[in-house]
């Protein structure tokens, strides 16, 4: 037996944001705790590089916005600044071959029949959600009903116009790196309503990506890491967990035996499978880690020498549908005091896998015009984390599988992003698991009570939201249907009008 | 550093039927195989117990059947014996809460509207078949088309009953443990294929189900694990994998390190999870092994004191659609000599989930009238299976990344059932993967040629296979919506005569 290398309160498994807020919290309560990390960094889904081509890039999670409370209060705590993506100017949609320049979060559709059915679509995905608890999906009205379809298959039951479909289809791969027949889509409902709706999760301004840490967001990780100081041990990789005897044995593949009370596990639910569990883990947990991927995406920067899309009236973000186009989405993402110019694109789902395989060299062949420097990231290709950004649920598992995400087992408890239930898949969510993975382990110490576990984060100062506004016509126009069924009837109506006035006339009708 | 634990020519990892037939094939061709086990047992998914109550009894894989030649050929070469599933008498269809007995694979249906639709859905899951290639059913022409569909969307669209999709879903439940909404359609058209179709894969006699061997399945396990002898590694889990020195290194939990020039996985794909890589897996592979997760089921064998179903004509075979009913198929398991006498029944997909996590003396107080003695395992709490009977592909996967399944990464070769083409998911799967990434590490060494790797299997003479006769009708009935057309047809034709009748009698239409 190799003597065991240090007793712990709790051992946590995974530097990633959520495993070192829940290890800052544990010893902010006075408690013991070490971070056990498999790779040679800190941060895991976040992951900044500095050299002298970017000054620093994140290759990772980058983006934060407003009601992600949490992550600004860590941010303020450590004095790292954020600062918001460049919107000023135009972003451009890409359809059918044509680029159509437009402001706001959603481009614009010309068409009206496309209009009410886009229209018709963001609402109804809305709608749906308010109907879906955060805390639990699967006691939904419609749980059962909605995790049997895939978002592929409600887009064919709402959507009227290719257009519409097209750009849904975008919808999804943007926000969760999966193709719509691949998820649930009772999940990818929840997932959006608990990132504050279609507006909040998908805008610039006042969304998601409205802003970036100044100097990368791996910041937030390593701020948090040198406060647990040599508490936190790289190269650890997890292996085994063994809970049969009076403490936890946890062994890393570097040969270390570590002691605890309790252990949260803070890394993607599909990771768990990375360890071998004495005794096994009960039979859902044994199966809903292997039914939860994660999703498939490699980011991209492209260096120019100068800032010319600016100059050209475009802000750097492109909304891109063509098939060809590797692409789906671009933001700027020049250096906040314009040095640096650069522009960051995802290359998603279906459109990854076709590339993964590729070499970095051959993949950066492909930017026009020719950049001064590129970088990437291809997350498929990382073992500790699976993929990016975050785990999806296919149909059918979460209405099966939901309830045991974040259950303890026995001394083990659950961590990550995805077990959060706001902002879940984000560096907020992040926060917000490792924060009450670390209450319950308080809670189970008999150090807070059960009611203190969950706690609610006030509104950041600096970041406020503001609430989107829906105009009479987003609230009140009819889908494409509702049209066809009103101009139906009334076509009847003028069909019947008219009948009635011939036969008025040739004397046919009783007179009243 | 540990020192080796041996160096060896080719380390196989798992010895279920699958990696000890490939450890087996490379003794007989003169090379030095080790077998690492995570287990204190061998045989994997067959899992055979003995005990005074039931003599013998199959806890997990257990069915051979005609055209599962390679399995034949094994146990016939260790004089293991096969017999017959009894299916003498009646079997029973249970539906809307009524028992219909019958004779042949699947229930009569009587309503004439439910007979087109079931004869039209099984001709059609049989055409489509067709175009499937078993190699690579990702290069079926429709293959992206049916990915993106679940079975339980297929079977919205081509049934027209209630009846036939209920029957449709348990035909899925049945035949891969889980729900026709969580599998691709493409992928379980394949599967279907590959075992010879909806008649082969469903039936008793002269199908999938015909056979048990005598003393129970384990035997084929332990008779190769004895041939191999000193060779095979018991409770040895597979931890890490190194690829990156001369020879390849091998860490399993209990602190051994193994080397060899080659390593053969013949684990289901989501347990190579379980060890960490060096170098990491290629991008694709590194998602495909968290993209498809094992099937839900626990095996029930309840024992009575005589073989009462006998005496009242049935032979033991229940088709079982209730849906407070656990247990979704069962058969008799009583011995060839007629002793013991019992019912094996399966719990399957959703009804495995809804019982998964009670005790086995809850669900053994199920079983009416109250037998003497009951037998289950429920093999989703089990680590190193991770379910069973084999891998499902959830929507989108099969096409993304099926053509990685068996592509080899540097030394490491893939086996295991659910490598396979004909028979995946069954015994005979297995021994055609193991056998298959045997002859490939045969091949890497230049002891055979690459066109010797796949090899058929000529037909077991003791067990031939009968074709499935099918009747003028089966094969040119119309489906429900074929019929409708056709009565509408008819009656749009009917209707055209009388108008013309009387339009000619009135002298309206030209003579000719």
């Amino acid at each position: 037996m190799t003597a065991p290398s240090g007793t712990y309160d709790v051992i946590v498994v995974g530097a990633g944001i959520s495993g070192l807020s829940a290890a800052k919290l544990l010893k902010a309560s006075g408690l013991n705790p070490v971070v056990l990390e498999a790779r040679d960094r800190v941060g895991g889904r976040t992951f900044t590089v500095q050299n002298k081509e970017t000054k620093w890039v994140d290759l990772g999670g980058a983006y934060i916005g407003p009601t992600q409370n949490r992550i600004f209060r860590l941010a303020k705590e450590y004095g790292i600044k954020t600062y918001k993506v460049n919107e000023q100017e135009n972003l451009v949609h890409y359809a059918n071959g044509r680029s159509y320049p437009f402001k706001g979060s959603f481009p614009p559709m010309w068409n009206p029949f496309v209009l009410l059915d886009f229209n018709n679509l963001f609402r109804t995905m809305d709608e749906m959600g308010k109907e879906i608890p955060r805390e639990a999906p699967w006691r939904a009205p419609h749980a059962e009903e909605w995790d049997k379809m895939t978002m592929h298959e409600l887009f064919q039951k709402i959507c009227w116009t290719s257009a519409v479909r097209r750009f849904a289809t975008l919808f999804v791969n943007v926000n969760v790196t999966s193709e719509p027949h691949e998820v649930s889509a009772l999940w990818f409902l929840w997932y959006v309503k608990q990132c504050g709706g279609t507006m909040r999760i998908f805008s610039t301004t006042n969304g998601g990506q409205e802003r970036k840490f100044v100097g990368g967001s791996s910041q937030i990780s390593e701020c948090m890491a040198n406060e647990l100081g040599e508490r936190v041990k790289l190269q650890s990789p997890v292996y085994r967990i063994d809970q049969t005897g009076e403490t936890v044995l946890v062994d890393t593949v570097d040969k270390q035996t570590y002691r605890a009370k309790y252990v949260i596990i803070a890394t993607p639910p599909a990771l768990n499978q990375k360890m071998h569990f004495n005794p096994e883990l009960p039979p859902l947990r044994n199966q809903l880690i292997s039914r939860v991927p994660m999703g498939c995406v490699i980011k991209c920067m492209v260096y120019y020498r100068e800032n010319f899309w600016r100059k050209k009236g475009f802000c750097g973000s492109m909304v891109i549908e063509e098939e060809e186009a590797p692409i789906g989405l671009t933001l700027d993402d020049t250096k906040p005091d314009g040095t640096v110019p650069a522009i960051m694109g995802f290359i998603l789902a279906r459109k990854c896998r076709k590339l993964a395989d590729l070499t970095k060299e051959e993949r950066s062949a492909e930017p026009q015009p020719p950049p001064v420097h590129y970088e990437e990231k291809n997350w498929c290709e990382e073992e500790y984390s699976g993929g990016c950004y975050t785990a999806y649920f296919p149909p059918g598992i979460l209405t099966q599988y939901g309830r045991v995400l974040r259950e303890p087992v026995d001394r083990l408890y659950f961590a990550g992003t995805e077990t959060a239930s706001e902002w879940s898949g984000y560096m907020e969510g992040a926060v917000q698991a490792g924060e009450r993975a670390a209450r319950e382990v308080l809670c189970a110490m008999g150090k807070i009570h059960q009611s203190q576990i969950h706690q609610p984060e006030p509104e950041s100062k600096d970041v406020p939201a503001l609430p989107f506004e829906t105009t009479f016509w987003e609230r009140n126009l009819p889908s494409v249907g509702g049209l066809l069924k009103l101009t139906g009837v009334s076509a009847v109506l003028c069909a019947a009008a008219a009948a009635s006035l011939v036969l008025h006339k040739k004397g046919l009708l009783p007179r009243s």
